[in-house]
């Protein structure tokens, strides 16, 4: 049985029409900004669904809101799924002063939830922050699915040795060489990234990673492989967490964009609610 | 030593004016909406201070940020003060499927603080879900210093049996009498309301609440007290949590409307700083 928080409701219909069995919940904004939120049903376990992207602090706050009308209402497992975590990027002290900010939410949600269902999160070890049971999911099945027939026996790559893991784990559902690109440095001021132990030319390349927010690694990468004559470049990423005009500078660079729908863009068409309902 | 957050801002001048030593810190946001906090300093126990006004959930969430921040550089001792409560309203279960709000807020701000002072909370029985000590600070100190003079022998009273703890804290600290309005039906369609026991006529009166949002209730009180022949009428309400126009309407009905400052409104002339300092 499945809660839509604010966060899921564009997961909702493919939810409920692959047999999700959804409950009435009412949400809405009080005039001063406040939310409320109602149960409207009952039962013994849920899973709620709401990933936090902008406005991250209200999803998170519904979140829960959420999970203590649920309490309250007798319900005794509570799951949440959310598919992209605000504040995951946050996941170390980079300058001394600063918050674990990953931790706090973890925490916060760890009030209310028994279990926690993130997508490709940036850090997986963040998820022992969660005081229950944490578990990331990978997108590789659906990225991998949408891409089988574009890509034909082209190669995955990811766009630094980090994301590697991504990279293979798509390859491998797909059959396909895999590799990443590498910082080389190709004189005094200048850097230059290269894929590392794999021929492009006249391959199709689908890039993968996480995150993607401005699009540069990815525009910076694709210029790459055109020159070392790659055919067709694909970029599939996890979490669309776009900055203003970045789809449109990355779809022209590339032959198509596609994300998931952790959070809802224009190119977010790869779907993870067959993967929510394996949970 | 106090760190100020995004709530606390327009309390830092005076706080700092009257002694208050106050920690460094960042406070900014991400393009893509998430919060950044930063401690500039170290040092064993501090009081944090922010007030969550609208927008309410980026101020819990950047509450449970600080509060993070400061456990990773080594503070011992954390309290928070959070002069106006967001969700301090929601605090009991009126349609079955609800949450008790306030709870949660409590709850997650236990996360990280040891100690929890809020101003005047709409029920002061919602303490106990914070899980360390909490305390609710009367403003009526501040109130009656505000309206001393221009009361003069006037009195004090509540706009209804509810509020009647409020009025006759302020009426207290000045010596005067008190009562509040009660709710009676003067037809089988009308219900009016009146002052209880108390002669009105020629007398300067002010009416205090915990909350201002309408300013309805304060608006037909005020009608009243015209019809009984009081002399000038003044509103003294801690928390101005107004909806558009409020103001307004509040100020041609009445001599003068003036609220605290745990929101900043163009009326919060009254100020708890002086209280903060106290605590």
């Amino acid at each position: 049985m499945f809660v839509i928080g604010s966060g899921g409701r564009h997961l909702e219909g493919e939810l409920r029409k692959l047999g999700g069995e959804i409950l009435s919940v009412e949400l809405k904004k009080f005039p001063d900004g406040e939310k409320y939120v109602r149960i409207l049903g009952s039962g013994k376990e849920v899973t709620v669904v709401s990933s936090t992207f902008a406005p991250q602090d209200e999803k998170i706050v519904e979140l829960l809101l959420l999970g203590d009308a649920l309490r309250e209402k007798g319900f005794k497992k509570l799951r949440a799924v959310v598919p992209y975590l605000a504040y995951s990027r946050q996941d170390r002290v980079t300058k001394e002063g600063e918050p674990i900010s990953v931790r706090a939410v973890m925490r916060a949600l760890g009030l209310y939830y028994d279990e926690l269902y993130v997508f490709d999160i940036h850090n997986p070890e963040t998820l022992r922050f969660f005081p229950g049971k944490a578990v990331n999911v990978s997108p590789a099945r659906v990225i991998a699915n949408y891409f089988r027939k574009k890509l034909d026996d082209g190669i995955v790559l990811a766009p630094d040795r980090g994301a590697l893991g991504r990279a293979r784990a798509v390859a491998e559902e797909l059959g396909l060489e895999y590799s990443h690109f590498e910082k080389r440095r190709v004189s005094p001021t200048e850097v230059e990234i290269r894929p590392v132990d794999i021929n492009v030319q006249n391959k199709n390349v689908l890039i993968v990673d996480d995150i993607i927010s401005t699009g540069g690694t990815m525009i910076k990468a694709a210029g790459i492989l055109r020159k070392l004559g790659a055919r067709k470049i694909f970029v599939g990423v996890t979490h669309g967490v776009f900055v203003e005009g970045a789809i449109e500078k990355v779809n022209k660079a590339v032959d198509e964009l596609a994300v998931t729908n952790t959070i809802p863009t224009s190119v977010s068409r790869i779907s993870i609610v067959p993967e929510i309902l394996l949970l």
